[in-house]
């Protein structure tokens, strides 16, 4: 792993991925006495960071497996990520999803041409019909988050952070499966200048917190948190990484991840997911740390469920 | 009126609000068929174009006038705007609300230093009340669209827009009491370039497209609109304006304002008002007309009630 690997990672899925913009919010710097930066990958396409992993994975396919296609199990923004990069490829993406996933989401994946492949709701049903879709098709499977190459791809949003920024003391990302915080620590090992990289995540399902302390990968008993997308738990491939390269991890109540979002809405006047606000509930949280610093926050999507916003619609 | 009544204008007010920055979305040019930016001032200080014509209309008081404050009635964004605009110059602001207005409008205001002033519901309430106000205290009255200051502020948003875009074909603002679009209207017609002006009103409130085809202010019978802003009539000092600049009305229904706001949120990743969801229906729905035609839209602010976002607060 070098400095090189993500360079070559940036410029080769720079052609089909957003450079997103960093913004700064004077309400927030107030709240938190600290000068915070935000980078905006709820402005990525298909509305979250993972479409730099899912891009960067493909691409880094031979030919031969390009032709056969790719396949993922999820029914979060990576079916879509993955649906979406592969159209703009020129690939086929299967995507294997539970029965019951929302309508909405299936709707999101096909809308980027997606194939969507149901299966049972149980762990060990997705990973069958995965089989299935890989002895049928020689499609590859792409992890959501521990594949080294969606790592470097999601990597990709902290080094063009840190090129704006190049000062930040501290950059704090949400965890879930671990490939966006993994990403974020080699880009700021790689890039950062004294820059420590914190993971943020709910007290609801703080396996990486607990797996950063048992020294091996913990799993939640529980999934019960407003932040969807961070409901998994670490990989093999990501773990080492985070061990190596993240400082700590901040864990925060869901009251506190619904406040920081409320502020983000009202304030900031954007839209992010839950697990987005999970990261500024950890830097408020972290604020007698952090005070005076200069904090980038990735916030990592912005693919949120509009129906639960009775009023409007 | 002439040009160097808006630069001025945009001189006087430009240390005490923000140059909001200006957007595209791929997604929006597919949809429409045409190539439109939007000026974002839900990102403008209190989260809304009216501070631009609160702080002009201050900012033009005599001395002695605003020793004494000013004074106006709203429960809407005008109330926030004065009361952090009076604020910001060292102005003491009067705002006369009606005693059933929502606690968090109070609130805001009351947060922005505003002093309120509650009144009866009825509209005879608080032009008495007002008046009171004015009586004892000698604060001078500004109203929230129908002043020639308040409009000029108001036109600065424009301003920047075909500062930044000089080569738009048209502009689309919304239009409720009237001081935006007369604003949008002025400085299109000294700083565009064979640029048209639109105004974008709920049909539930038309208002102001019936005044136009009339010839007088006319007045809504009801205000049954999810677009709050949008629900008041011209006045004497815009609609002479707005007849002699506006190219026309577009008229949009409920569900056409809930469909743009929804694309808005969920494809853009932005929280504007229904307000400012209005135009870009407006827009939507004129797609014929402004095929392949660059066009600029106002969205006007961003301030929601997210308390009826049930899911996430």
């Amino acid at each position: 792993m070098d400095r090189d690997l993500l360079l070559k990672a940036h410029s080769r899925i720079a052609p089909f991925v957003h450079r997103t913009p960093v913004i700064a919010s004077r309400a927030v710097n107030a709240l938190c006495d600290a000068e915070i930066v935000f980078k905006c990958e709820n402005f990525q396409k298909m509305g979250a960071f993972k479409m730099r992993g899912a891009t960067n994975a493909i691409m880094q396919l031979s030919d031969r497996p390009k032709n056969n296609g790719v396949v993922t199990h999820s029914s979060g923004n990576f079916a879509q990520a993955l649906a979406l990069a592969a159209r703009n490829l020129g690939v086929i993406a299967h995507i294997v999803m539970p029965h019951n996933a929302p309508k909405v989401k299936v709707e999101a994946v096909k809308g980027y041409g997606g194939r969507v492949v149901f299966c049972g709701s149980a762990i060990e049903d997705r990973e069958t019909t995965t089989q299935q879709v890989i002895d049928k098709t020689g499609a590859t499977f792409i992890h959501p988050s521990d594949d080294i190459d969606v790592i470097l791809g999601n990597a990709t949003a902290a080094m063009e952070l840190l090129e704006d920024f190049p000062d930040l003391q501290y950059i704090v990302a949400p965890v879930g499966g671990g490939g966006l915080l993994a990403g974020t620590a080699l880009a700021t090992h790689f890039f950062g200048n004294n820059c420590k990289v914190l993971g943020a995540e709910p007290k609801n399902v703080d396996d990486a917190y607990r797996s950063l302390i048992s020294g091996k990968i913990e799993i939640n008993e529980n999934t019960d948190t407003i932040a969807d997308g961070l409901r998994t738990h670490l990989g093999n491939v990501n773990f080492p990484i985070i061990q190596q390269f993240v400082d700590s991890i901040i864990t925060v109540e869901e009251p506190e991840i619904k406040d920081a979002m409320r502020f983000i809405y009202e304030r900031m006047k954007i839209v992010v997911e839950p697990s987005s606000a999970v990261a500024l509930a950890a830097v408020i949280k972290s604020k007698a740390r952090l005070k005076d610093k200069k904090v980038g926050i990735i916030l990592s999507g912005g693919n949120v469920d509009l129906s639960g916003f009775a009023l409007y619609f």
